[in-house]
């Protein structure tokens, strides 16, 4: 394994409390803080301090532990501990309803309380070793998903990507900029062109920034661009996230992200998705079962808090659009890169 | 000829000044100037009060007749009159020294001022009327332009646009949106999807201001949205200007502009381009002539003055691309729309 060494370290237990960047600072500050409380991690999740569907996960469970000490203090009865932390559990999935990965990994820590023999100060040592192995894992996967990616990275290749499946949006590594560390790391002639990603701007946001503190050369371009350099033969590959895959390889992924996979198409440049195999919905056959959520006027309307336009024009904004299997090369995952068709490689990939 | 009635005039010869829209308000205010001296003239076209090709070339010939109204106060000799005037003419073109048009127009003048047999006075009203008829042929080539385009439009067709090719970047109708106004006109149920455009965002900020003003539904989206739309049925035809088309029929025009060609393509939406004749450059054999002009990193890094992306970011900044002619279903001009293959049609219009 090629590993990169990132500045970037998203979330991680430390002295008792869990330290996390601010992510509501960028792209003005990078700054870390210690969130000490259950009540502090419910509202940094429902602030958006954290962000990222991996990193929300980490931060529910890291949030059980802070409950659990809290309840530790106020001596009560081993049975009382644990119906109290219960209750805690399932208030902390409140803080963002639609996060799966929030609500999977604050079960996770349910499970331990469960299925603990130990007395209060075990459990809390349970729960703590089972939130760092928890951010163990999500590196882990994002390490083996960005080895096999980087395994098809030309040689000094620009590789674009859209919105941010980084370092930021997990716990320290990256899916798709996982790939784009690993590949850096055996081959420093590479560089990255980062979509903006209007309405959120998390290309410019997040990824620039990202990218940048970790030393690996970054080119910002606004979403209209990427035929342009195209067409120039600027662009050697594309490697973007996902939100979720239908069991044919249809993926949704941050709106825009279909626009870029047409004209990869149009110029022959091979278009990938990284993602765990965490990603891919099974349930669903194709990508038209997939519902995308509408999302708030003045995500469009404004930027900054200043409006762009006027005033009464009609705003439609999904978050999310769909990429059909036909416009994608491959499905970069900790288990390999999933080839066409994907419903067979999909079905062998859970196999394995 | 049906004939849409807009709100907009950009630019006017009135009561002796030019009177024109602010255009370094948008979208915050839409508010008239009036234009009385020579050096305001040149400081509004260097400060982009007034934008858009055709409408700047209106502002340098009405600045002359502000130059000639200064001048003839200061009882010159006519022959001094004459060459005072020739002097200021020439540092007008300088105000923006690539504007094609300000050329063009300021020329028109400096013929109107040596061919003239009149005495001060008389050669100010010939300046006066070549003005006015400036901006009626202005006028009378876009609605002829809106005349061919509307007769594509299917019924209740949603037209989708990139940019700014409206009244506000002509004397008062526009080329692709004099499409729409004449579509309009015909059909109130037609409507318009706008682009953003980034970096500048002249979809957000002019477009749907001078849409909505005229009371055409509009629907302002980000630049990446395109495909998601086509791909649900939502969007019937793309019109948009064009900066500079070759003999061949590739075009160049705002960045952005060739993403949305490659889209439209995919989804078998047929993309037309709205130009005048003039447009046309049939020195330029190929797209691949065509030099395009690198911009500011600010366009891209700020918005309303704040930074969007990790200050130490690599940026290139394309101000157009080249959209090659087989995504391009026709050329709307005043002569009709030209259609492939592009040599051959253009050749022809131009002996019409």
């Amino acid at each position: 394994m090629t590993e990169f060494n990132s500045k970037i370290r998203t979330i991680q237990w430390v002295d008792n409390c869990s330290r996390m960047v601010d992510q509501t600072l960028f792209p003005y500050e990078y700054k870390y803080v210690d969130i000490t409380t259950g009540q502090d991690m419910f509202d940094a999740i429902r602030n958006m301090i954290v962000r990222g569907a991996p990193a929300i996960g980490i931060a529910g469970a890291h949030g059980i532990v802070l409950y659990a000490l809290e309840l530790q203090k106020e001596q009560f009865s081993r049975e009382d501990f644990i119906s109290k932390l219960l209750e805690k559990a399932d208030y902390m999935k409140t803080s963002r309803p639609t996060a799966v990965n929030l609500m999977w990994a604050v079960e996770k820590q349910k499970e331990v309380i469960k299925n603990s023999k130990s007395d209060i100060a075990g459990i809390i040592e349970e729960l703590k070793q089972n939130g760092i192995k928890l951010e163990n894992e999500d590196i882990e996967i994002n390490k083996k998903i960005g080895d096999y990616g980087a395994e098809v990275v030309p040689k000094g290749a620009t590789i674009l990507t859209h919105c941010n499946a980084g370092a930021l949006a997990t716990v320290g590594y990256g899916t798709a900029l996982g790939v784009v560390r690993s590949a850096y790391a055996k081959d420093n002639t590479i560089q990255v062109f980062a979509d903006e990603t209007r309405p959120r701007q998390q290309g410019a946001r997040i990824t620039t920034l990202e990218l940048t503190m970790d030393g690996i050369p970054t080119t910002l371009i606004t979403d209209g661009m990427c035929s342009y350099f195209m067409k120039k033969g600027m662009i050697d590959m594309v490697v973007v996230g996902a939100d979720r895959i239908a069991a044919n390889g249809d993926t949704a992924n941050k709106i825009g992200t279909y626009t870029v996979a047409i004209a990869a198409k149009y110029h022959n440049v091979p278009f990938y998705i990284a993602a765990p195999l965490s990603t891919i919905d099974t349930s669903i056959k194709t990508g038209d079962e997939i519902i995308i959520e509408e999302r708030s006027r003045e995500e469009v309307t404004h930027i900054n808090g200043k409006i762009i336009c006027a005033p009464e024009v009609n705003i439609i904004n999904p978050g999310f659009d769909v990429t059909p299997n036909e416009l994608i090369a491959g499905i970069i995952t900790e288990k390999g890169i999933l080839r066409p068709d994907y419903k067979s490689s999909i079905q062998e990939a859970f196999r394995k």
